[in-house]
């Protein structure tokens, strides 16, 4: 991983149409966070096209952060054609630990196998069947108390799972990395971790998963790091890593990008 | 109420966890205000898990910005659950005037008795049964026009009502407040109303209602005056209204909130 | 069109009630961009009241960007009422290209003949029944080879197409017009074109269709350029953007509107 930028230049070169079926209170802002990364968007969930969509996108997302039965069908349906079709998926399992419904859903969608499962460190633990200590949508537990569960949960999947928290962890079971960048003011925006996961998304188009996902923690938290410097707060915060994100050169990202092995 | 900071301390200290089932259009201003105020909201609002959900949150908030019938069933069935538990729950009911739905799900939620009602006058006047001269959204009567009605509501609920605008009016039937912060051009920002209910709910877990609630006004209307100072329009206002939330300090509320007796 | 300022000023001191049944990416900056241009939006979208709510309104937007068949039917309920009633209503069919239920949609929306259809070029081309190269909800064709198609499509509805990107046209299958004003940032925030559609239903409230569109248009890019002005990507540009329409005169419009007939 010496070299970040590559993976950003590779998605802005190919702008992959990325089909996301996420929660009503990220919709915009992943949007807007695809859009200034280069990606193309598209937030289709209706069971009556969702897989359809998925024929023709080259990347899906879902999330569960605002979830009911319909949507979960719709998450399936269209998991399933990106399966089908060799594409890549990302999992946000959203405060998994919370409900009952979350929980099913969570763990019917690991059934699917997801290319990558990005959360925070609760609910990677409740997605490997540990105790996690979540309250709401926020995480209670750290980063490097996941790492044994990131681990059985990537052996379960086939893929990477991806733990995100003041240091970021990332593993495909064997290999992993830590990925230092980022802000400690992005909690305070909220939908920033369910955004990050469509910039996931749009990295693993046609490059290495595990290599991927970490060039796309590296380059969001990077942006993160440039906007706070710029901000006094989480409203201009959130507006200067949109304009951050948008002008982050593949060079930058390279010099910039705080990853090693783990 | 000389001392409005203590209020905002002891919500920031809580952190509470709060529930919100609120409208499309809100939801992710009102996650940023919540979250840069230091309190912990939460977006779920499926049927399916609504009522679970609320038997972990400290508070809950019930808005009819974007209704349909399934919605009115979770904030009932949550409602139900806040009330059994003896925790607070605030309802917003936007533009209650306008149809018959919304005036059918107001009349059932404030049939739970609410904590606090947050509306402005012309949706006070409607939900206690007068006339109200509301336009969509915004209000049509003035903030004065709506004191009796306030008063007759918070006997109705056995709570407290709150009628924002221009100078709010807070009342639990026989004490009442007014808070004159706030600034012109809040309004042209879309759902910063829907988001201050949010902040009510936050402030009532743990303390009186009444205080808590005038509190919660006034921090919020001297934020806005603190970020009209700095913005030359409503979109730059937005960004720094969250950087005023998040960056004021009890001492500053206590010497900045304009509250007085009613 | 030598005053498009009259247009604007009529607007604003009209200040008429657009209802908007919208997807969930726009709800938000769309409300925003509708209020800082002095419009009074309410997005009512549920079968349950959708029509009764037209009755109080004086235009209606109508978009299908985040679909489903319970929508649909609002949508069609909702512009029925327009219709009886000789008020106008506007149509945006997002994606209309990519799915069956939206070429469903978008067919049953035609036929209801919306007095205008705001839409990029691939859009418009298939909204005409002609080969469209749209990806996601972005245009994968210019305006120029979709001015026949837009024509086609007026003459088919009896309203206004407006076909927006670089250099919009505006037609009503008889005169037409182009507007220059623009900046090339503007497509990398989300909801800016449904936003507009917002814009488009407020300005024809009383006004010529025609003329009032080409005029909401040019003051939609007009601010688009001032904002990129003060701007250092999509993040500020967004915030900047609503501060240039809150505070554009009449008289700025008219001096900045670069239209011309076509």
């Amino acid at each position: 991983m010496q070299d970040a930028g590559q993976y950003l230049e590779k998605m802005q070169t190919t702008a992959p149409l990325v089909q996301n079926i996420t929660n009503y209170v990220a919709m915009n802002i992943m949007a807007n966070v695809m859009l200034a990364a280069g990606a193309s968007p598209a937030m289709v969930h209706a069971r009556e096209e969702a897989a359809e969509f998925a024929g023709i996108a080259s990347a899906l997302s879902v999330n569960i952060g605002t979830l009911d039965p319909d949507w979960v069908a719709a998450m399936e349906a269209a998991a399933a054609v990106m399966n089908d079709a060799g594409k890549p998926w990302v999992l946000d399992p959203v405060a998994v630990f919370a409900t009952g419904l979350r929980r099913d859903a969570g763990a019917r969608l690991v059934a699917l196998k997801p290319s990558v499962v990005r959360g925070n460190a609760s609910e990677i633990l409740a997605l490997a069947g540990a105790e996690a200590a979540g309250q709401g949508a926020d995480a209670g537990d750290s980063v490097a108390s996941a790492e044994i569960a990131a681990r059985a949960l990537a052996g379960q999947t086939g893929g990477v799972v991806a733990v995100t928290g003041a240091v970021d962890y990332i593993t495909d079971g064997s290999t992993a990395y830590r990925v230092e960048n980022g802000d400690a003011m992005m909690p305070r925006i909220t939908a920033l971790g369910c955004s990050l996961t469509g910039i996931v998304a749009a990295f693993t188009v046609g490059q290495p998963t595990l290599e991927a996902t970490t060039a796309a923690l590296a380059y969001y938290g990077l942006a993160g790091e440039q906007a706070a410097q710029r901000s006094q707060g989480p409203g201009t915060l959130a507006a200067h890593l949109l304009d951050a994100l948008y002008g982050m050169t593949p060079k930058a990202l390279t010099v910039g990008a705080r990853i090693s092995a783990a």
